[in-house]
């Protein structure tokens, strides 16, 4: 190894495109925390013929990753391309050949990462995916490494950007949902197909990412409960208000009795929370360890520069670490802890019912609670007539006898429709 | 080395404590993590003779600090004495003899941190001190590696817990000062002798260790600007907070035009700010940097197990690092800039003065702010008669123009007192 570091880019879109744009704005500083000049020596692109506004300086072009991979003048991959297939097997083959690799790949690690860490761990060789969490906001790093002496207990992550700026505006302006996400749409904050982001798909691979590490064990993102903020009304939000909540987007993975809870849904949290303060596109995570007590991470979780700036300090990581032959923390799973089924979750929920605006109804509705043993906090009438309608709070249940309750409520006398069914996070953060 | 990482502790108090507890407690994930097993086996403290409930096992406990260092036993030396002298000396040997330091010692690294950095760096051993900037909070390790490839401008941060406790209730409760430090005092929340806290001089600290790492340079703390709590009062509190602000001690370290600036004194921060929903004694540090963005980091930045989590991670970091022979990411210190002097800042002010409530004193406090080039952006009269005030928000202006305006309103015909002046940092946050 000379004093230059080699960088192999597979994808030159809009992360690629921040981190050429970083390493070259910041070469000298990168070099001197570096111990060497880092350069983009190969580029694999789908259009080598495009034209690119970017400092490439002469790197070479390419449509051939694997040519990338392979090739003598490059010493570590950095995989901005996206989606796991080829990019599993690129990075596959990069670690094979003992070259350490950056991804900002949240697909990918969500789905086939243990398999990866494992890989990386054969070979001896850095993988590192500070990127593919939260883009800018360190999560990876501190769990891995600064809470390593600690124990997680539990994560709480506002991890989608796109929902989080919907229910910001949903909150502020008192907006519906279709109304805000139309403009969202308009305004480029959300996509054509806003599925991954409003239905939670994407919240819940970060959260099977940081569910693993804060926990040592292997989870996937197809094992992560998962609802989305579509149904999510200006009533609920309205109502959360009401009560001191506000209602987010949060993916939460926590250890209760050895076994690990993922899921990712909108929930009421208290206002006065760190969380609750989380405006716009910005994402938070929120982390509780034994011994450290309560932290917070908080940045931008999107773009180009702030997703690139992660991925460059991963590079300067692992290039420090070439030029020493050493590698840096790896994942353990060492802890192996089975899912806990959902239904066996314990926590508080807001039920919303359309009612006949008529004596009786609140007895028939407080008994049906009672004969599935949910609690009732909290309750009373909001409209009348056609618009009547009962709000409740529970005290902390079983998910699996607040579903008997809502199935059975939905056929109840004098309950028109169940409305609304969120689960109000409070318990969790009283410490 | 075998797969036993050897530790020597210099002390054996309240942090100290913590790190054997948690050594303890988390013995086989930390083993795990770290490849190898992690034990203490000398302690260096005042009295040996003294009872501790503590699980030392084995450990050679004695009150020679200078033996632990040099003793064959000891592959690693966690300083957790405090103070600079003798843990300076303690540190330097250490390191001359090949051994790696993790020191939760913020003094000693606000006055000598560049040339301990240095001596690390000479000898090729890690020097850690995650620990001694805001407790459990990982800000170091952020700071050094995870941002290594980004520019950062500017660091914000809420760096003392009990000065934020104090101004919390202050805010909430309408409390006066003294009366919430007394009650603080009695609760423990506050030490007999407040000064390093309520002065400024923790803050200052710890705003210089950051000020040094985030801009790759050298500050101690005696270049740190410094004002306390002192002298914020109810009505600066109920003003701010009628404006849309709270009243926070922070330290802020930017870089503007090739120069460091270097502050910790109390001021207004716009309430709809991260920073500003951070109550009680938690911390919390705001980054803001060139690719990404704005950044938060908070938690608890104090107590024997915080403190404890955060020197653990280190400990881990560095055996991690001794068993491959390895080093961790060093400060450069590379980019060397004069300190901007304090009276060249460029800030917004809060100016509350005790006026004669007669006609004519409002133009000649106006004339007074345009003579010396300060611009008013807000102006109103509270109170009447005896208790006539005038408030006055100003535009962004020069610190030293602003001195010179309340020097000569202090003696200006119709003010009888200039009764508060403190900076409004909204600017700041604007991008």
């Amino acid at each position: 190894m000379d004093d230059v570091i080699r960088l192999g880019l597979l994808g030159c879109g809009t992360v690629g495109g921040g981190v050429v744009t970083i390493l070259e704005r910041e070469a000298a500083d990168i070099a001197a925390r570096t111990g060497a000049q880092v350069r983009v020596t190969r580029v694999a692109v789908r259009d080598a013929g495009r034209e690119r506004d970017l400092p490439l300086g002469d790197a070479v072009i390419g449509t051939d990753p694997w040519a990338v991979v392979e090739a003598d003048d490059v010493d570590v991959v950095v995989e901005v391309m996206g989606g796991r297939d080829p990019a599993g097997g690129l990075i596959r083959r990069a670690l094979e050949l003992g070259k350490p690799v950056v991804t900002a790949n949240k697909e990918l690690i969500a789905h086939e990462g243990p398999e990866l860490y494992a890989a990386a761990r054969a070979a001896g060789v850095d993988l590192a995916y500070e990127a593919a969490v939260a883009g800018a906001i360190p999560i990876i790093k501190p769990l891995k490494e600064s809470l390593a002496g600690d124990r997680v207990t539990r994560v709480v992550g506002i991890l989608n950007g796109t929902t989080n700026y919907i229910l910001t505006r949903m909150s502020e302006e008192g907006a519906s949902y279709l109304d805000v996400l139309a403009d969202a749409q308009a305004l480029g904050y959300a996509e054509a197909d806003p599925t991954a982001d409003v239905g939670g798909h994407d919240a819940a691979a970060k959260c099977a990412i940081i569910a693993s590490l804060a926990f040592d064990t292997v989870v996937h993102a197809d094992d992560v409960y998962r609802e989305g903020i579509e149904q999510v009304t200006a009533t609920d939000i309205r109502t959360a208000e009401a009560l001191g909540y506000v209602i987010k987007l949060i993916g939460i993975a926590s250890e209760v009795d050895d076994q690990i809870g993922v899921r990712v849904h909108p929930a009421f949290l208290p206002r006065t929370h760190p969380l609750a303060s989380v405006r716009d596109a910005f994402n938070a995570v929120y982390v509780e360890a034994a011994a450290a007590g309560e932290l917070m991470f908080y940045g931008r979780g999107a773009g180009a520069l702030p997703t690139g700036s992660a991925v460059v300090g991963d590079v300067i990581d692992v290039a420090r670490n070439l030029l020493q032959t050493a590698r840096g923390a790896t994942e353990t799973a060492h802890r192996a802890k089975p899912l806990r089924p959902m239904h066996e979750l314990r926590t508080q929920y807001y039920v919303l019912l359309d009612v006949d605006d008529q004596p009786g109804v609140l007895a028939e509705v407080a008994r049906t609670f009672g004969a599935h043993e949910v609690s009732i906090a909290q309750v009373w009438q909001e409209g009348a007539g056609d618009h009547a309608q009962l709000v409740l709070i529970t005290h902390r249940s079983r998910e699996g006898a607040l579903r008997e309750t809502t199935e059975a409520l939905a056929t109840a006398p004098g309950v028109r429709r169940v409305a609304s069914v969120l689960r109000v996070e409070s318990e969790v953060f009283e410490t």
